[in-house]
């Protein structure tokens, strides 16, 4: 099977981030590629009525202890964000622009916007800052900081949004394989195992 | 150390069940031992604002297959209950009880418990199915009836429920080792790590 494997994810979401330092590792293992699709929560949760985690008392000062601890397990570099959560819809929006022409320019980009938030509390959510990230990888700056107010372009997430919430996404990361849903980013081993023995 | 882990759960919490099906194993593993104590997350929800999983859009469809795939992978006898979640109040009480008299005969009834309503769909809520799982135990019946309705009793379940919520509890299973706190089943092979090594 060559479907790829579809990575729902939102760019304040840190276990999202975990996820997505291993899972493009745990696809080739298995001869598959990843579509990267990030989602706004903001959205889902008007509709689930989940609250942001650390809004939430107990869970939130439990949620910022397990991430400091689960950086250290998985080793990589973490510091939660002065700001948090923050707004997706600039990077988001940046990744569908470029992913549109060149996906693997459009990873790439993804990867270093989640860095630059949780690894050097750059605010991400600043098309400013969006757009200097981007423009570190070749990405013309002008030309992106356009497009994150293209009509066009609002729409194109708008419907990725849209569209995981019909399939049933409501947190991140959310990873299906083969139209098999997994949750959090303690289910990447599933995932890992689900593409070894397709199914149990 | 010989600090005992503490395991809490609420009867009704199915990846609580999950857990208790490993954790003595766990803590064996390393010389440890085990105090159960179960609680009542519809305490904690009020403090939190959390919902029952299965009451959440999407997120409750994806737990009932989640719960169903997990246990296949662990190969843990599981159905989802037909009156699910229910109220903890009897199977909790039957425990502390029991447990407050032999800790031992507390565990064995506190896992006969969980067998009854998640794997053989037996409504634990009811006072009169606890009591029929535990006369199986060797337990007087009517004596544990008796005990339910024992203000101590009620008083000795809002206490623990009380310091659960006190020390940070605020799902199930949660499972404190030295000092540090794990939330769910998928933390178990942390907890393993963390008995293992001191903490990282």
């Amino acid at each position: 099977m060559t479907t790829p494997i579809d990575f729902y994810f939102d760019f304040s979401s840190p276990y999202g981030y975990f996820a997505s330092t291993r899972i493009e590792e745990i696809a080739a293992k298995h001869g598959r590629s990843v579509v990267w699709r990030p989602i706004l929560l903001g959205a889902v949760f008007k509709l689930t009525g989940q609250q942001p985690l650390p809004t939430i008392p107990l869970k939130g000062s439990y949620a910022k202890h397990d991430l400091a601890r689960s950086a250290r397990l998985f080793g990589v570099p973490f510091k939660l964000p002065t700001k948090f959560p923050i707004a997706g819809q600039a990077p988001s929006r940046a990744y569908y622009w470029l992913a549109d022409r060149d996906s693997v320019h459009g990873r790439t980009l993804a990867q270093a916007l989640y860095r630059a938030y949780f690894a050097d509390d750059r605010d991400i959510s600043s098309p400013e800052v969006t757009a200097n990230v981007a423009a570190k990888l070749g990405v013309n700056r002008e030309e992106l900081l356009q497009a994150l107010n293209d009509p066009a372009v609002k729409e194109r997430l708008k419907n990725e949004v849209d569209a995981a919430i019909e399939r049933g996404v409501f947190g991140s990361p959310y990873v299906v394989v083969d139209g098999e849903p997994f949750w959090g980013s303690d289910r990447l081993d599933q995932v890992d195992r689900w593409l070894a023995t397709k199914g149990w």
